[in-house]
């Protein structure tokens, strides 16, 4: 590799991503435990069978349908008010992401975040040659927001990027906090809200604050709310300017015409799939309560997934879990490791591994 | 749009793409005009139902099985040998031209190409800040040795990019020409083979040069050839190092369930779909030879459309034939125009309009 006129800052690296590891408990990557019905799997299998019939074709490069089923489905979970051309989509936030950096980041740019976050966000920078910054959130994953605002004084970004709920940790941020940074910043303020569905009750979603903040980007995703994590589908609701922007750096074309069908699909399923999402709730604060009566430290969360530690040595209880069959995640701050919601199975079989794995290390 | 931080090279441009205009005969982005075949919509329906099964897991980041297929395609198609650790695949050719910028090019970085060719390489360099120097092809839309051999010596470009066969032009390059360019070069050598199974006999692959050309890259798509377009898959064949380095700035899951078996399908699918490819080049053949009868200049073509002229009001014609329900592109050097290979009926319905539009212009 070293004959290869790389660019510097890819030399050595590996490609991301977790362990895809053939396990029978799969927590790892905050995945649906719950597979689409088999009335969700005949309706797409019908409409890809239609989109199939013209892939001679290009797709659709404005995904205009996709777009207005998006937009009908954000109206509805979050109370406010959208069309398609405040909606853009893309293959997963990944891609998204990527694109916000490459039309608001760049050379001579910067990205502000706050860690511990989402690991991702420094690999998008470094793709678009934005400088990559961030400040610390507090003990409790809060970000607190003094720190906030020196933190967009001193570093002036063109990109805010603000996970909410956060990953690993499942924080959410209150409103107040988005506001006062979009305020003090010229750049534009990104809340990834991929795990948004799963707030609890009386947390709100930034999305109503787009009306008002015109600078504000909401992000979401169909992979965690909508069980579709294969199919990469990635969104965004911002104003109509910024949507415009992103249609600039897009590849044509981004979004095939079988994903924009089977994505479609799956809207039109959206109240069978947000039913599971209630259940996956209830799982998440039962799983929370329960690693708290086992005297482990938890960190609150409105996501999918519990943060939970501390361990002297992460690694070996990782390395035990796997073990027994369960794979979860070593990530987040030293001494925590973060669990998935599975289903009750899944859980079980992680509370049983887990209390072995603890007792084993005593 | 002024108030937004969007970076400079950005500001006023439209995105990329030609119109998507409601027209009887669509001549205009090359797509392939025979659809997929009633199996083919059948098998592909079945493995969307299977994939869709597991869709709230994430797909397989490597696409093992899907490269696997594609490498026993080239080996096919252009009688070398290769597996899969050599061949890598994105949305797209869009996409994979993106990832080779991204590991190659960048700030300080210059990819080199020839022009007229397609338009969107500089996009690729304009999205990863890379440096784009394009220098010419002769009349004939060849590329003169001397003149790629000072381009390198001058520019000494990281990436060069050269589309064989070319769009817009359908001129393929020798394969001496790729060679000395690998060897005048510290950079990576692309050649963009996305028409190359439209070929004439005796018109070799780059693939060929695989094995002794450490730093070549050949791409390719099912777009074409494989009647694809909407299914958004372009592939790479190239040393498992430089896969390597792909695989570091790919977004993780970059590559939906949905697609990697679609794909699996068409590639089952192969042998039909060929068929229709030497249907294609033969109207290839035949189409060139009327517009020559006509008394128009003809640019050779390896490809799936023709690029004639020359005309003194191009835009006229363009509209003239649109206003006869037939849409081509209006593209490459002035005074040309760009007709995709459509199915006979189609390329009747061009004939008869193109000598109505220049008896009417006359």
């Amino acid at each position: 590799m070293s004959d290869l006129p790389i660019r510097d800052e890819l030399r050595g690296v590996e490609p991301y991503g977790a362990p895809q590891l053939d396990v029978p408990v799969c927590l790892n990557v905050n995945e649906n435990p719950f597979p689409p019905s088999e009335r969700l799997v005949a309706d797409a299998a019908r409409a890809v069978a239609d989109a199939v019939r013209g892939l001679n074709r290009y797709p659709d490069r404005e995904a205009t349908r996709l777009r207005e089923r998006l937009a009908a489905y954000l109206e509805r979970e979050a109370g406010v008010s959208l069309d398609a051309g405040q909606v853009w989509a893309a293959n997963g936030s990944n891609e998204v992401m990527l694109q916000i950096l490459q039309a608001f980041g760049g050379p001579g740019r910067t990205a502000l975040s706050f860690a511990p976050t989402y690991s991702m966000y420094p690999e998008y920078a470094r793709d678009t040659s934005t400088h990559w910054v961030a400040a610390r959130r507090d003990d409790d994953f809060g970000i607190d927001e003094d720190v906030a605002l020196k933190a967009v004084a001193e570093h002036r970004p063109t990109v805010t990027l603000i996970a909410s709920p956060n990953n690993p940790t499942g924080t959410a941020v209150p409103l107040g906090l988005v506001s006062a940074l979009h305020e003090a910043s010229d750049g534009v303020v990104v809340v990834d809200e991929a795990y948004a569905e799963f707030r609890r009750d009386g947390v709100p979603s930034a999305l109503s604050l787009l009306d008002t903040h015109p600078r504000l980007i909401v992000t979401r995703t169909m992979s965690k709310a909508f069980a579709f994590a294969g199919a990469r589908l990635g969104y965004v609701a911002a104003s109509r300017e910024i949507i415009d922007v992103l249609r600039v750096v897009r590849l044509p074309y981004h979004l095939s015409a079988v994903t924009q069908a089977v994505a479609v699909v799956a809207l039109e399923h959206a109240v069978e799939l947000q039913g599971r999402v209630a259940q996956l709730r209830d799982e998440r604060d039962a799983l929370a309560a329960w690693l708290r009566e086992q005297g482990f430290e938890v960190a609150e969360s409105d996501a999918n997934f519990v943060l939970f530690g501390r361990f002297a040595d992460r690694h070996a209880v990782w390395q035990g879990l796997l073990d027994h069959g369960v794979l979860i995640r070593e990530t987040g701050p030293d001494g925590w490791l973060r669990v998935s919601v599975g289903t009750p199975e899944e859980t079980t079989a992680f509370k049983v591994a887990l209390v072995d794995v603890v007792k084993e290390q005593r």
